[in-house]
């Protein structure tokens, strides 16, 4: 079940069996300058299968977009034993109706995906990484934005980090910030083919944001160790926040000018009951990572946050859960995210793939 | 039923009823720097709905990717009447299975599209396109390869076209070609933020090509005009076919290895029997139009393609409609491209949404 079946360079196509890991196949195709559509912190360990059952986002979405643009074909296995066989390896297919896509996501609820055909982006000569330091989750709106226009085909990640985000890294793990502390930090990442053009775009982008006062501090990596020393600043903020003891997580989605204020309103709400609150995640795909901490579980803490973050989320018309599914846990919550008319259609699919009810029970769909 | 419903212009996310004019909508959001991910001939009347229910490619699929990955969200009217309520707003929501995608490109069988939301890209500064000759085939290919790797972020389009198309349009529509006669030739867009940059990285792409030899004569369009007389050859090839008389059309997928040989065994097997076969299209996605024209419906003409043309493909495993969907003409060749579970599951599923057969009946899929 890990075996790469085989990698057509030309179109960049990759078809490999669903227990491969994920970092394995990024290697492997980078030998012919080429990159899996996914980079996710657990690639070292996570299989390809379980990334297309959870439709798992990460950094590269923002460039390279969702699973379900970049899967070609896919193998199932259903519930009845059959094989499904949809492992096409065409970009192009229009000859009925796009069946891999129910398995994409599902969490294994309709089948077990055995084989995968996926289309991999052509891999970047050059790669920059820019750590900012901003006054306001307002100008990291505003960076946002013209980071689309001035670097548009070269950003390939917008990430930020609120200022307890940062201090959780330097406190918990003595992790050093390249800059002096503000309330918001971001990460812009550009990815290119010539280093020369994309240096000159990101240089003159950053000196027009510091002219006009929307960065106040900032610095560009000079070498892949401070490059992956700042990825550490974003990537190992879960990590440290263990450090507190107990850790209430949230991955959800929200419309942009919504997106920081749940971190606000949640930090009010739950006072000093709680460690601390913090808010990072992946701007550029409206993607919040929302965490809560204290030195234990604290049932007063859950009842402060839980239903209210899902009312929250519901009202501004977001997703309960951006990345991780709903599993067992969240599953009562899909109508916070979902139509009744949805999760009737939901219901439907799965009996008639999984009459019996056998593939991965108990999850993501709430009881009848 | 032709309304815009609202435009988010940081995050890029259009909400609009299915009537909307493909072209209307490009106009709209490009005011906001931004434009639709679909781009194709028949924009000036083609609406967005349709677009979805055939999942339509075009030209920037090369870059944007599929509709799979740039719908958001869908509203749909089912058989019965209830409404289907899929309409997310947001790039991560990986709450449930994504129904939604079972509507793009199933023809309006399962429901009929009434709402979309449609993430759109940022509409590029400057816009470059070369024109250029080839001797081979072989040459399209490695030229397609090495425009990966050198312009790589900013190529938006490389279509091609052999000398009968050409010649189908300076001969039937008294189009001029920009350059001498070839085998071969080779459209290549680029598009990106910085003028300066994209100009020196194709015009070192193309003095690296011409001084090995790859391309033997070529132009790069110096104004609007001009390019928009060069897409006119590529995109009037069609058009231009019809003043033969009667036109058989496919537009298939195949691995970029096998790709033109279907036009030269083509060829071959109709001789003279044909006025012409020719053969142009999307080689960036593996995309191939096939087209024979003779003076009228020939039968004896259309029993040498048919099903030769079909089994010839499935033999390659590529995809005998790489754009159009099945309709009733090809309904019946569903399993040259589809296995057989995966045709039992379209029935399946076809019978659950639609179990008196009364949206869009009697296509795509087969009888039993």
């Amino acid at each position: 079940m890990n075996n790469i079946i085989s990698l057509d360079a030309l179109s960049g196509i990759l078809t490999c069996q669903a227990g491969c890991i994920l970092g394995n196949l990024n290697d492997h195709v980078s030998q012919h300058n080429l990159i899996m559509p996914l980079d996710l912190g657990a690639k070292g360990s996570c299989h390809i299968g379980g990334n297309l059952a959870t439709n798992a986002g990460g950094i590269r979405l923002l460039r390279y977009g969702s699973l379900h643009g970049s899967v070609l074909g896919l193998e199932a296995v259903l519930a009845n034993g059959e094989i499904l066989d949809c492992m096409s390896t065409l970009r192009k297919d229009n000859t009925g109706y796009d069946l891999k896509q129910l398995f994409i996501g599902s969490e294994g609820a309709l089948g077990i995906i055995t084989k995968a055909a996926i289309l991999c982006p052509q891999k970047s000569n050059t790669v920059n990484l820019a750590f900012l330091g901003l006054d306001s989750f307002n100008d990291v709106l505003d960076v946002f934005r013209d980071s689309k226009k001035h670097l548009s085909e070269i950003l390939s990640a917008f990430e930020f980090l609120d200022s307890e985000s940062l201090k959780v890294c330097t406190s918990n793990l003595q992790l050093a910030s390249p800059i002096a502390q503000h309330p918001f930090y971001i990460l812009i990442e550009t990815s290119g083919s010539n280093g020369t053009h994309d240096e000159e775009k990101l240089t003159q982008f950053l000196e027009t944001l510091m002219t006009v006062g929307k960065v106040k501090d900032g610095t560009v990596a000079v070498d892949d160790k401070q490059m992956q020393h700042i990825w550490g600043l974003r990537e190992r903020v879960a990590e440290a926040l263990l450090h507190d003891g107990y850790c209430y997580k949230y991955d959800v989605s929200l419309p942009l000018h919504d997106f920081y204020n749940l971190v606000l309103d949640m930090r009010s709400r739950v006072g000093h009951k709680a460690t601390r609150v913090v808010g990072y995640g992946h701007v550029g795909d409206g993607n919040l990572h929302l965490n809560i901490t204290s030195p234990s579980y604290d049932e007063e803490v859950a009842s402060l946050i839980e239903p209210f973050v899902y009312d929250w989320i519901a009202e501004r018309r977001g997703s309960i859960s951006a990345e991780h599914g709903l599993g067992f846990k969240k599953r009562h919550y899909i109508y916070h995210s979902k139509s009744r008319s949805a999760v009737a259609a939901m219901k439907a699919i799965k009996h008639l793939f999984d009459p019996n009810g056998i593939l991965n029970p108990y999850k993501t769909l709430p009881d009848d």
